[in-house]
């Protein structure tokens, strides 16, 4: 980060990066070199003043006039966010979920790996799914602590989350994305981010007609 | 809904609402009767002030000191966002994700049916997939017209999100759930809301050590 690193950035500013990367991503795809911040307001439906007022966070990227050079912006975007390199993720639960999740092939070229596929299942535990044979829960910490690995997907059921993460977090797992419909209570210093589809079409029918 | 029901309730309260209905069903579920705004705000790290005004917007849930019931608070919730009946809703890609999805046994009791499957690779229609047989995607328009489905799931590749949604919405659809990593157009009369693992967990780096 340059310029005003200092800042405390509000988390609702660094929610919106990935979502600026993700359109810059596209934009590249399309071998596309300039952009401005209106033509990504429009892909996001953000609104341009927004979008440079986020970037103003990080330092100069564009100038006036001219637009942000795709290539750069995305460079310092993935910078900032930590994901110029490649992060190791663990998944816990080799359900339907943590099988699609461990097979899902939009990690890889946007900064994560999933490294390993875990499941207190001793039905589940040795079988293939797709690149992973499903390891033991109790192999966990040794394997979390042995490659570094800092982040964990959890696709258990929801009565099982607390308890998981809770072992995640005393092997040293530093952020979780909670795929349990329940909320899950972390240390402070531990990352917690969740992903429950019926939160988002609940929020959707209240716009629908009854 | 009562009360203030002519005001304009803000997008984000309404995201909120879901995360308290959830939360009020798990008291329920451990046989909880009387909640407090104090004891919500713990579970969910939201301060009680604030789901005390969000509260308000809908008219009085709870008397001063007595704290919320919490059946009567989930039934008026329920109410609110149009969940006290089931939506039938369409998964379109019967790839992992939406194989998973389809599967998942989290929507029914939360107010939503997955009633079909869809998909356009010959290799998949008319495959058994737990409880569905995966239909062709050129049948969609039908099957949602006669079914009165207004809500969709999108499992498809990014390079074919934008157009399957535009059938979902020629189709009638009113409300896509969208998976695919990119941002997809909608008429402002559509709802869309998007899950994106990559954003969370980008979002999460950006707090861990480089």
């Amino acid at each position: 980060m340059s310029g005003k690193s200092a800042d405390v950035i509000p988390e609702i500013v660094i929610g919106r990066l990935p979502l600026y990367l993700r359109a810059l991503r596209r934009l590249q795809n399309d071998r596309r070199r300039v952009t401005s911040s209106q033509e990504l307001g429009e892909r996001l439906e953000i609104s341009s003043a927004q979008i440079r007022k986020d970037l103003s966070h990080f330092g100069g990227f564009g100038k006036q006039g001219t637009g942000y050079q795709v290539e750069f912006l995305i460079e310092r975007l993935e910078a900032v966010l930590h994901v110029n390199k490649e992060w190791l993720v663990a998944v816990v639960g080799a359900g339907n979920l943590g099988s699609a999740i461990s097979q899902y092939r939009g990690f890889q070229d946007r900064g994560f790996r999933i490294a390993h596929l875990f499941d207190i299942s001793p039905n589940k535990i040795g079988a293939r799914l797709g690149d992973f044979v499903v390891r033991p829960l109790d192999s966990l910490e040794t394997t979390i602590r042995s490659e570094g690995i800092r982040i964990a997907m959890l696709a258990v059921p929801a009565e099982n989350a607390q308890s998981v993460a809770d072992q995640l977090v005393a092997a040293g797992i530093k952020a979780i994305l909670n795929y349990a419909p329940i909320n899950i209570n972390v240390p402070d210093q531990v990352q917690i981010q969740y992903i429950d589809p019926v939160t988002h079409l609940q929020r959707m029918t209240y716009y629908l007609d009854d």
